[in-house]
C-alpha cells in the first residue's frame, strides 16, 4: 500500500492511497472556503443511558453547490474545486467539512444534564476516483486496499487522544439519504464505545470470560455447519444470513478465525474478505435488479484500553428493501420498543441470495 | 366511557368505545376469510442481546384489497367487507389481521440459537370512524377519551398471562411506512419488557433508589424550570423538547406528577394531557403546513410483577422532517452504532415550535 498525506487550504487533512506509487497533480483543495462554524458538543440521554451529538452548523450550511455538482470527484480546475486533487490513486480519505464529532470541538452548553464538547473525528472515504464506479464493481484487489486502507484509518485514529471507537460505514442510495452517488463511505471515531457496540461487547467479554471464547467466531462455525444461511464461504472469511436477522436479507461477513480489528487483519484474510464482500454486494444489486440500498457497519475492537480477545471484526449489511418495491420501515415497535419485526425468515432470505448468480 | 367487545368470524375480538352509549348495527366483520397462516415466533440476538420477532406469514399476505379499499372505515354492505362495523362509536379496537405477536403463536423453530413462539398481542386502534379526521383535529373529549381506552387496553391486556410491556403508538405517514391515511394507531403487547423501555427502566429504577424519586418527574420539574425548551405548559401536564432529543422537532409529553402507567392516569389528568397532545400536534401540522409524519410512543410502567413509582407515563414524538423538505434518515451512526446526531439544537426546535400558532 501506498500512500500520501497532504493538508487542505482550510486546515483538513486528506489522505490519497494507491495499490501502486501515489501521485498528486496540484494541491489539495476544499469546495468552501473559510471554517464550517460552530463545533459539536455531546448532551446525555438520562433515560437512555447514552451520548446524543449535536451538530447544529450542519443544517446552516451555507455552502450552496450547483446542481450536479460532484465534491467527490478529482478537481479539473473548474471554478468550484472539489474535496479530491487530480492524480494517480486509488482511494481517498479527507475529515469530513461538516463534522458530527471533531478534534476543534470545545463548547458544550450548560444543561441540566451532563454536555460535553464533541470531541473524535469524522472522515470521508471516497473509493474510487470514478464517479461511475460501484463498490461491487471494483477490481478485487482494489476493495482489499480499501480494507487495508481501514486498517491504517484504524491504526492513526487509534492515536488520537479521545477516540475509543472506530466505526467505518456505508450509507448507499437515496432511501438512505445519500445525496451524492459517487461511491464513498464514512468513519466515525468515537470518543466513547457507542450503544450498539457495548452491548455487543458486554455479550462477547460475558462469553469469554465463561468459555474462554470468542462469541462471534463460535456462531459462525456453528452458520458454517449448518449451510442453510451460509451465502458464501471460503477458508478465512464466512458471509451468511445471521439465524438472529433482523432486517429482511441482512447479511454478516467477517474472518472465521480470531481477529478483533483491522489492524490484525492478514493479507491472506483481508484478500478473501473483499472476495466475500464483492459476491454479497453483486448478489443484493442482483436481486432485485437494481442497485440495492444499504448501511454496511464493520464492527471491531474499542481502540486502546486492552487487548479485546472477545471482539470479533465483522461487518453487518442492512438492506433497506423486504421486496422488490418495499422499504422495510423503522417505525413503532423497531424504533421506540427497540424489538425488530422481520416478515422475511433468514432461511428463505439466504436461499433467495445464495441462487443469485454473482 | 361506554364500551361494547364483539367477535369476529375468524375469531379476533373487537371493542367499540364511546363517550355516549354505543351500539353497532350488524355484526363485526374481517376483511379476510379464513386465518392468516403461520405463527409468529422470537428468536434470540445473541450480540444484542435481546429477541427479534419473525412473522413470515405477514410478507405471504393473500389479501389483496382493491385500490382505495379502506378497511378500517366501517362497513357499507359493499362487497368487500371492512373491519369496523357500523355504529355509534368514536373508537375501535381489533385484534391486527397479521400480528407480529400473538396469543395463538405455538411453533418456534430449532436454532443454534434460543427460540420461542411469539406470544403476546397486537392491536390495531382505530381513532375515529372519520377516514377524513385527524387525531389532532378530533374534539378534547374524543381526544381523552382515546387516553382512557388506552388505560382500558393496558389493564386487559395486563391480565393475559404472557404479557410483560404494552406500548401503544401511532406511525403517521406514508414516510413511515403508513399505507392507510385512516387515523389510527397500534398497540403492541409484549412478553417481555422490549430494549428501549428496559434500558430506561434500569435508569428509572436506580435514580429512585438512590434518591427515592422518580427520573422523569424530576427532570420535567427542570424543564418546567428553565422553560426554554417548554411548548405547552398547564399544572397537571407538560410538553417539552427534551435538552436530550435525538430527532429534530423531537417532543415529549406527560403528566407533571408520578403516573405509571395509563390504568393510573385520573381524569383530571387526561384532559389536560389530552389537551397537550393536540397542541402539539397541531404545531407539528403547522410548522412546515403539511401533515408532519412521526411515531408517536406511550411508555409506561410494566405490566404486573410489582408496583413501579420510579416509572412515568409520557410519549415520545419523534417527527421524520428536520426542515420543510428534507427528511431525518437514520443511517450510519444512529443504525449502526446508535449515537444520534442531530443537526437542530433542542432549545431552536422548542422556539420554532412555540412560535407555531395553534
Amino acid at each position: 500500500m501506498h500512500f500520501l498525506d497532504l493538508g487542505k487550504p482550510d486546515g483538513r487533512r486528506i489522505t490519497l492511497y494507491g495499490n501502486e506509487p501515489v501521485t498528486s497533480v496540484g494541491p489539495a483543495r476544499a469546495p468552501a472556503a473559510g471554517s464550517s462554524g460552530g463545533t459539536p458538543h455531546l448532551r446525555w440521554h438520562p433515560l437512555r443511558d447514552e451520548w446524543v451529538a449535536y451538530a447544529p452548523h450542519r443544517q446552516d450550511r451555507t455552502f450552496l453547490p450547483p446542481a450536479r455538482y460532484n465534491p467527490l470527484r478529482p478537481s479539473d480546475n473548474a471554478s468550484m474545486p472539489t474535496e479530491l486533487p487530480e492524480g494517480r490513486y486509488d482511494v481517498a480519505v479527507f475529515d469530513n467539512l461538516f463534522p458530527a464529532l471533531s478534534p476543534a470541538a470545545q463548547d458544550a452548553p450548560e444543561l441540566h444534564v451532563p454536555s460535553l464538547p464533541a470531541r473524535g473525528r469524522c472522515e470521508v472515504v471516497v473509493f474510487t476516483p470514478d464517479s461511475e464506479a460501484t463498490l461491487a464493481g471494483l477490481p478485487l484487489a482494489h476493495i482489499a486496499l480499501l480494507l487495508e486502507v481501514l486498517g491504517d484509518r484504524t491504526a492513526r485514529l487509534a492515536r488520537e487522544k479521545p477516540v475509543r471507537y472506530v466505526m467505518p460505514f456505508e450509507n448507499r442510495g437515496i432511501e438512505m439519504g445519500v445525496t451524492l452517488p459517487h461511491p464513498h463511505g464514512q468513519i466515525y471515531a468515537y470518543p466513547f464505545v457507542p450503544p450498539v457496540p457495548r452491548r455487543m461487547l458486554k455479550r462477547e467479554t460475558a462469553h469469554f470470560r465463561r468459555h474462554g471464547r470468542n462469541l462471534l467466531v463460535e456462531l459462525m462455525q456453528r452458520e458454517a455447519e449448518s449451510g442453510r444461511r451460509v451465502i458464501w464461504s471460503g477458508d478465512r472469511a464466512l458471509a451468511f444470513v445471521p439465524a438472529w436477522a433482523r432486517y429482511p436479507f441482512e447479511v454478516w461477513l467477517g474472518p472465521r478465525q480470531p481477529c478483533a480489528s483491522f489492524c490484525a487483519l492478514e493479507r491472506e484474510v483481508r484478500d478473501e474478505l473483499a472476495l466475500a464482500l464483492k459476491t454479497v454486494l453483486r448478489k443484493y444489486d442482483r436481486l432485485f435488479d437494481r442497485p440495492m440500498p444499504y448501511v454496511l457497519a464493520w464492527y471491531q475492537a474499542p481502540v486502546r484500553g486492552r487487548a479485546y480477545p472477545e471482539c470479533q471484526l465483522h461487518a453487518e449489511i442492512l438492506p433497506a428493501y423486504r421486496t422488490s418495491d418495499k422499504l422495510k420501515y423503522l417505525a413503532g415497535t423497531e424504533v421506540a420498543a427497540g424489538m425488530f419485526a422481520n416478515d422475511m425468515l433468514p432461511e428463505e432470505a439466504a436461499a433467495r441470495l445464495a441462487a443469485v448468480v454473482a
